[in-house]
């Protein structure tokens, strides 16, 4: 964040909050200032189907008593102007007789897209947008990619070793990073609409991928690549409550009748070789309103995810430890040359506990 | 350096200055203080058979017109007392006038170790021995190291992708890291008594593996690991004037003689395994006088080096890149439970343009 101590930096951090939230809606923060500065009401997007950030500080303001009557709300996503779940926050922001709204950044929804300025505008609202727009851009990029690319924003989470193994060349990968490590990627999951799995990761580990080692208020649905559909129906994943999406190629008609009861949904979505076409699958995801896809998967399923140009991000975490002979990241390739390398950029290098942890985007992949 | 501002930190600063220079000496500096603190001299290591730091400061003050008498030196090693390819420093403090000498730490060798502390004492002169401590002998690890394990400082040094990717399969490496990292390279191998590499390096890449993007006082050695005398005449690691090493397991007498006659010296090391044996031939490279060795080769040397827990510290460059499946950093193993990996700990990660550089040291490896 780029704003410290104003009024925007402040509506940032409250969205940030909303992150594990507010999916598949994006997380947005609203402060509304009077003119002398002073913070009346403040807020941000609540669970879907809950009030959304201008409401929240809105309320909160009248909770105090106090009148918003001229004051600048301060949010870092144009005001919605349509009934979906909850009535539009540009009429709220009217009636309440906000005088000015500073926002970051348009709707990217190409369906109400700058309606929100128009209608707080012919209301003699001022409008201003633009600060912190980047920032706000960052923290709901899988709205962003969801809404004006199709698909969500496809993050692939890695624990390696420093020489960069996954696992033992038997699928031993228990741990390989430490505890911090592991509920720094509990945290990134929380997040995520859906965690993305493969079939070959079920049936060595029988993951439960679930948001355990940190407080959430919302679990992220999960995805299962599942060609031939060999999920066991005592896996793990099936978690009661939890959403769990499955993409096959072939068809199984009793299996798919006992996985349908154990709570799937059971999605055919076959490619030209037999297996899940993973492009395809992307794009439906999109459609069940996935905006940020954890992916969480064996170097097979990554190395089919990379080779077809999918992935936009990598959380990688790299441990104190070298294992020599072992499982890689992502098993594609050979490139017949070191040009055809995939180009990334390193977003952020940090320490987490003992391990490192790397955030590095495929270069290009946030232009859209 | 934890001393910002103190003479011991200017003396350890010009002692860094030194690496690069001082081999096989360590590199040490010295700082001469008068009793109100004016700085009166400075120096640091020379060339090998040049003059030390004690005697640089000296010179440096009377150069100066200043003199010494009641005055502090400070200094990064226990001052020498014996007559090697320059006279005893001890001595020429004495002569000086110093007064009073505080020097971080006792000098490692055995021989000497304390002499020189005990014959400044007996000339009347007050000693202080151990601030900066720590930071002396981590800038001189791999002369500690010969000194007192008898063994040089074993650095690994590593380009590889984020995936651990050191060479596409057919051995494709140039370049994976930019040119900030090679230059970067450069200045670690100027530090360091010699370049260890292998026979499949040489035939591969037909590297020079001397100190070109930065510059330096003096080029260090080549160790050549070569069982079988492979190495062709017209190889790039023949350079004229340089040291070059090749340790063998077989005996070819007429490609020695060839091999001697293009400068270099030929070692028989042979092992149980018919390859060199590894371990004797750090002996045999501490005999030589090589502080710090730093490893360039490919992954089954490496791999052989890990495996016999011969290296201490890993020099890991990553490139923002994947590669996919290739070459890795170190081929041992595998590894028959995750528990069995080789434990190390970062020692710093920095971004050096493009890429990132971590050094992580096997751990406990630094205390001996």
């Amino acid at each position: 964040m780029s704003l410290p101590n104003t009024p925007m930096a402040h509506a940032l951090a409250l969205a940030r909050q909303a992150l594990p939230l507010a999916p598949p809606n994006p997380g947005v923060g609203c402060v509304i200032v009077s003119p002398d500065g002073t913070v009346l009401g403040q807020g941000h997007t609540q669970r879907a189907g809950g009030a959304h950030a201008e409401i929240v500080a809105l309320h909160d303001a009248t909770a105090q008593g106090r009148s918003v009557a001229g004051a600048t709300a301060y949010v870092t996503l144009e005001p919605c102007a349509h009934h979906g779940r909850t009535g539009p926050c540009c009429d709220a922001l009217v009636a309440a007789g906000i005088g000015r709204v500073v926002a970051c950044v348009v709707d990217p929804n190409p369906l109400v897209a700058g309606q929100g300025f128009a209608r707080l505008r012919a209301a003699g609202v001022e409008v201003v947008v633009g600060p912190g727009a980047e920032a706000a851009r960052e923290l709901n990029l899988g709205f962003f990619s969801r809404m004006q690319r199709g698909v969500p924003w496809v993050r692939m989470k890695l624990a390696a070793s420093l020489d960069g193994r996954t696992a033992l060349p038997d699928g031993q990968s228990q741990w390989i990073t430490g505890a911090a490590a592991r509920r720094d990627g509990h945290a990134w999951r929380a997040r995520a609409g859906a965690v993305l799995t493969g079939i070959g990761t079920v049936l060595e580990d029988n993951p439960r991928l679930d948001v355990r080692l940190v407080d959430t208020p919302r679990q992220p649905g999960v995805v299962l690549v599942d060609s031939r559909l060999q999920v066991p129906l005592d896996a793990h994943l099936f978690i009661a409550g939890r959403a769990i999406t499955i993409y096959a190629a072939a068809r199984n008609d009793a299996k798919e009748a006992a996985l349908r009861e154990r709570g799937a949904t059971v999605v055919h979505m076959p490619g030209a070789d037999g297996k899940v076409d993973l492009r395809a699958m992307l794009r439906d995801l999109a459609q069940r309103e996935v905006n940020e896809l954890h992916v969480e998967a064996g170097e097979k399923l990554n190395g089919s995810l990379v080779r077809d140009g999918l992935v936009d991000e990598l959380l990688v975490y790299l441990a104190p430890r070298l294992i020599g002979q072992g499982r890689g990241m992502a098993a594609f390739g050979p490139l017949s040359a070191l040009g055809d390398a995939v180009p990334l950029q390193f977003k952020s290098v940090d320490a987490v506990g003992g391990d490192v942890r790397i955030v590095a985007r495929i270069a290009g992949r946030d232009v859209f």
